[in-house]
């Protein structure tokens, strides 16, 4: 993990809890550059996935959006699949991106979602988190289906390279209880995954925060469900999808963040749809675009901020 | 879908079905080439994953499997992670393994277990499956973990392009059960998901052969868990690793497989490092191991031919 990123921990939890407390809100912002809502000014032709020049179109618009934010949040969360289907241009693109975020001093949460087994799994581990990857972030999301025998790779990256990475448990999407919320012994399957995590999230505390390298992934769009999560893993960190455009309030995504030093803590908040492309942004010129991002951003941050500093209400 | 990889059909399930018939077994190869066992007529200096060399040597390794096994198996199933874990370089050799399968005859199933949410997850389908996407194969490997509303876009590209997918249900790792074999109302998670795509496989039956261009993983190492899956999907097809190197036999394979006109049909049958990596294969120059190679598949595919050939005896 580099120096820059992280002030000098080789500890993600320690790492990220740290920014978190000193911004004074868990904002994340959701690298997801749809082609079809890329602003005017860093558009190139038509934008079709199979062209070179769209990958590096994205690239300027992610570049963009990592020199506005940097200093103002602690991560930016890559989602892997509209990078990845640019071809490997798009891949090429978001190694570029990744490298200049961490080099602006963002965490990187990679939304890769990835699931394997054995060595499939460890090839996943060395793409992003291992200490010579080629694509190194700082935290990456994965899919449980497989079993925890999948995490092996990377809770060693954890221990050895001071990575972290997020296990979907409940997403937020409108069907996700369609797996997740079926009960076995009276316990839905999402609070079953948690439950199974809780001695590696343990194992993978920090030394300074005890907030754990191992974190799961929150829908803000199931506030009720958080309380059960966070009753399974005290320390787990929670990555919380669906603010903002997906309708949940900072109330709602805030549901399993617990009092810390600093207000409410305990994981990040994702925004992308409303950050990247406000209402008022699209259309006009980049100073235009840039205005009403830092806006939106503003909005959210203090949203946030006040959420997180209504702890004591609690 | 290119004329040359499934004469002219255009539904995944009919061309595969058709192509197993002809060659008279189901033998897929796993296209998993782990740095460390490269044999050395393909091997570029420490194999290192960050070497931009170590993508050469991989696609030239890839390709000579390629070459050896076109026009005696139906499909390669290259595995997303060895390549992605070289960063962008490695998805460029994937990206021309693929076409140089493709261009060959072969079908292609990328092994990539991906699973995503809304435009997300239409970004996966664009990558790999649409018209136009940059990697186009026949068809992937999916994870249903964020529910049914995720396989939609690839259900699409199936309908509009002629591809098809793969859901994962029961893999072939020792820790599936841990998530998979819950028993919620007594039915166990994979039959449950198996249950659970049955009226879209029905929608994506072919014209010809009545199978479907839905499929799901289900390990060669649970043979028994093969006929409650087959009883929940009569005509998807099955995608089964886990024979050989793995420990399952030709047989165990083929538990969820049906008769057909032609023997025992239903799918494919995976195999990796035993015909990759042949005992005898390693150390040797480059034609060692094409013999040893050639004798690996001439023993698995023999194999697997008596296995559909003793259907009449069910």
């Amino acid at each position: 993990m580099s120096g820059d990123a992280n002030g000098g921990s080789d500890h993600f939890g320690d790492a990220l809890i740290a920014r978190v407390r000193e911004l004074g809100h868990p904002l994340c912002v959701g690298l997801d550059p749809h082609l079809d809502r890329i602003p005017p000014p860093f558009r190139a032709g038509t934008m079709a996935p199979a062209a070179p020049a769209t990958a590096d179109a994205v690239e300027a618009f992610c570049r963009a959006v990592v020199d506005r934010v940097a200093g103002r949040v602690a991560a930016v969360k890559p989602q892997v699949a509209f990078f990845e289907q640019l071809g490997w241009p798009g891949m090429r693109a978001l190694e570029r991106v990744v490298a200049h975020a961490r080099g602006a001093g963002l965490l990187v949460v990679l939304d890769a979602k990835r699931g394997d087994i054995g060595s499939t799994a460890a090839g996943y581990a060395q793409a992003y988190l291992a200490a010579d990857a080629p694509l190194a972030v700082d935290a990456m999301t994965l899919n449980p289906y497989l079993g925890l025998e999948s995490l092996a790779p990377f809770a060693q990256a954890a221990q050895q390279c001071g990575r972290g990475f997020f296990v979907l448990a409940k997403t937020s999407n409108p069907g996700s209880g369609e797996l997740q919320d079926l009960e076995v012994g009276g316990v839905p399957i999402y609070e079953r995954v948690a439950a199974s995590l809780a001695p590696l999230a343990g194992r993978l505390a920090g030394p300074a925060t005890g907030w754990s390298s191992l974190g799961i992934v929150a829908g803000a769009t199931w506030p009720a469900q958080h309380e059960a999560l966070r009753a399974r893993l005290p320390r787990a960190l929670f990555l919380v999808p669906g603010y903002g455009a997906q309708g949940a309030s900072a109330d709602d995504a805030l549901r399993g963040f617990v009092s810390g030093p600093k207000g409410l803590e305990g994981g990040l908040v994702s925004s992308s749809r409303a950050l990247l492309f406000p209402p008022d942004g699209e259309g006009g010129d980049r100073a235009r675009w840039e205005a009403s991002l830092d806006e939106a951003l503003a909005r959210s941050t203090a949203e946030l901020a006040q959420a997180v500093a209504r702890s004591g209400a609690r």
